[in-house]
């Protein structure tokens, strides 16, 4: 297989900041500072004529000054400055600039548009490939590049291709506790040459990006958009956030990133061929990229459900059922075998197995969670997790805690675990129960199992993802 | 008004917990510490053979040996010693008990069922009214009654009549970082005696309750609780979850409280008629409270949204839409004042309001939202709240933070703020930006602004209530 160009451009030995600055508020400044806390691999080099030192890094006046070879560009400078900056790189044999420099035909105003046509001319007249404008770029832990700090410094399997980067940004930091890590996350802005098409074959053909997720405001070329997107989905499974969808939107795509929002039923019925799967927003997309990240292929969606007290398994029994998932009633045999261990409320467990039925009586949701795994009635299964108590042995809690729902032992059937998500207030600092329940989530990252804030949205993700499967076993991958 | 029978009950000036104990993690241990830490104001008697002492309390062999009037028992005893206890309850002059023992109906065992008939027989025998059995009981913050501890200790507005105790109590500790507080909070169980009616009933007629919230699983009699329910909802509004929507979900409530579940399509259709408002979860239970309880009747759906970056806003015109909420474009009127005050992007400004765009512009969301509220083309604003960012003194970030938007300077709409919720992990307690937001919250509920996880949970709460008020006004209240 060919060499995606994007290979190249994206694995520079070296970046310049033009428009590097010393002010901690501007972006000059967080670029900069993000290259040092990632650990950037290549060189970096500043530029800036007002400055001579940035960060304890010397900073060059003009990019010609740099003795060393740049391969990619930064561009902080204002709009009016980008094509002069162009010549530069031009001399300098620079490959690829990425513009986070914006106001260009966003702004919705005929000059700053004919300006970013320019600003292309010159780019293919020089041989410069651009990522943006008004964007934020890359971010790629393994290699040390991000516009952020703050951003997990360990690499991971997912791979965004994002038209907004204060979302991705934004989803990267609210992906994050959830257990995803990230191959390569792409702020593309305007997409003026490198857009939406480049971007997602480039991640298909990434041997670290094992699931794609997009967010699409709209699309240059629509009909190789969708031609790349199946060829993607073959390789991959591709998840996509269009925006924009109705007429405030489409309003506010145009003054963002210039883009035309297009028709949504066209744009659903061309996702679905191709076989990519559709999120409404960064929520869903969060608990879609969990599923897919750690769950197997699910081949039917008949669940079981163990854990919680009362009120908790009524409503997930509805929610599972709303989603349309299968809460079947608990098996003769599992029955048969509970009152053959003599276990006295035989006859009263069901599922969802309420567990606060049992009382003083020896049997947890763990146990019922293992007999349903072992049982061919079940596709797969969701544990209601409590938060954990601070018992006599701290050091353990949370250990015992997840002993007792044995989900770590379970592995003939795919499992998802609900756990609560609380509004963080003061009184969250001082209470055990949180900081014993953010280590059982360390945990259940650890064990690869993928956890919701409620049942609802993990009985909607899991639906989508069997769906997902069932769809692929019934046409040639 | 005559006083309503449970006035008088849930006031009790003696409690008598029977089956108190020693052990930490029984409930007759969590009843006892739990009226200790809420300071109940009246007597509390401790009861059971075993004992001599807990907590520094002097335990009580049995009801008779208690020299003073007892009032209100909270039963810990086994099923099998219900019968009994009701005796000595009424040679003790006791006028209710709350059965939190359970094992009765709900196991689907014949026998057990008869022992609850024969146990409302006897209670009606010895003139003695029930809460339960199968459930907390009262949570009340005023009077210092509750079966946990760790629930807030100030009243508030907001009251519950629930079904399942542990979704009330799921509810208390998730809807308190949101800026609920409560009045009363009823877990009713297999409502034996006092059912769903009485309760909804009491709260209507409580003046210390503005918002009634009701989860149900069954009732007992549907014709008297929708007669009571119009008529609570003539007095305040009602917000109910049904639980038990589905097949799993009925079977579970079967061995839950041991209520049919009944269709959903009547009773969708009976509780519109009477004019309360349906919720599907927890979650969304949360953002009606809040909605209901911070904000006035609003009109009209056109909404002004400011703050934010970028995908957010984008995003954040589609949600508010497909909530039936009518983002308008930005008024004429507005950007001519923005012209004539010099604003260079003036022409670009719109609405969703994206503030990333400013810039340099000396123009903030606060600028654009206050422009909104003094403008007669909107019924609501939502801002989009960002995470306060350190600064250089930190004792007034938050402050600062919120004066750039504005919040706390508008009064001529109603206003709703979206603040994300990100799950926590162990990092979050190291991160300045996470204890700044909790101050943030504080400040918002200070302000009696309600806040959201998400742009699409605020715009669905808020269409309810415009739903509910344009409702109310075509009709006789």
């Amino acid at each position: 297989m060919a060499i995606h160009p994007l290979e190249e451009i994206l694995h520079p030995k070296s970046i310049a900041i033009v428009g590097a600055s010393a002010r901690y508020r501007s972006q000059g400044h967080r670029f900069t500072r993000s290259l040092l806390e990632h650990g950037y691999k290549g060189e970096t080099y500043l530029v800036n004529p007002k400055y001579s030192e940035i960060l304890g890094i010397k900073v060059y006046s003009s990019l010609g000054d740099i003795p060393w070879s740049v391969d990619y560009v930064i561009s902080v400078v204002p709009a009016s400055e980008v094509l002069d900056m162009l010549d530069d790189c031009s001399q300098k044999g620079v490959k690829c600039v990425h513009l986070y420099t914006a106001r260009f035909s966003e702004t919705g105003r005929p000059e700053a548009a004919e300006l970013e046509q320019r600003v292309l001319e010159r780019a293919k007249e020089k041989g410069i490939r651009l990522v943006g404008p008004n964007c934020m770029g890359l971010y790629d832990p393994r290699q040390g590049i991000s516009w952020s700090e703050g951003l997990p410094g360990e690499g991971g399997a997912v791979g965004l291709a994002f038209q907004s980067s204060s979302a991705a940004e934004q989803f990267v930091k609210l992906a994050s506790p959830r257990g995803i890590r990230f191959s390569k996350v792409i702020g593309y802005g305007n997409a003026l040459d490198f857009n939406e098409s480049d971007f997602l074959e480039y991640l298909s053909h990434d041997p670290e990006t094992k699931l794609i997720l997009m967010y699409v405001e709209g699309v240059k070329d629509g009909k190789r958009f969708f031609n790349t997107l199946r060829q993607a989905v073959s390789t991959k499974p591709v998840i996509i956030i269009k925006a924009g969808r109705g007429k405030a939107g489409a309003r506010a795509v145009h003054s963002h990133t210039a883009n035309l929002a297009g028709s949504m039923k066209i744009w659903e019925a061309l996702v679905t061929q191709a076989g990519a799967v559709s999120a409404r927003d960064l929520s869903e997309l969060i608990d879609l990229a969990v599923t897919f990240n750690f769950l197997p292929p699910i081949r039917g969606g008949r669940v079981g459900i163990a854990g919680g007290a009362g009120g908790a398994t009524v409503l997930g029994a509805d929610q599972c059922e709303e989603a349309g998932l299968d809460v079947v009633p608990l098996p003769m045999e599992i029955r048969e075998e509970l009152k053959s261990q003599g276990i006295p409320i035989w006859d009263w467990i069901g599922n969802p197995a309420d567990t606060s039925i049992t009382g003083s009586v020896d049997w947890s949701a763990g146990d019922t969670l293992q007999m349903m795994a072992q049982n061919q009635n079940f596709d797969l299964l969701i544990a209601i997790l409590g938060a954990p108590r601070m018992g006599r042995q701290p050091s353990d809690v949370v250990t015992k805690h997840l002993e007792w729902y044995k989900v770590k032992e379970i592995n003939q059937k795919p499992l998802l675990a609900v756990v609560e998500d609380k509004t963080l207030d003061i009184n969250a600092y001082e209470d055990p129960a949180c900081k014993l329940t953010c280590e059982m989530r360390a945990q259940l990252i650890s064990a690869n199992i993928p956890f919701y804030p409620t049942m609802e949205r993990a009985a909607r993700a899991a639906r989508k993802l069997i769906d997902y499967y069932q769809k692929r076993k019934n046409t040639r991958i």
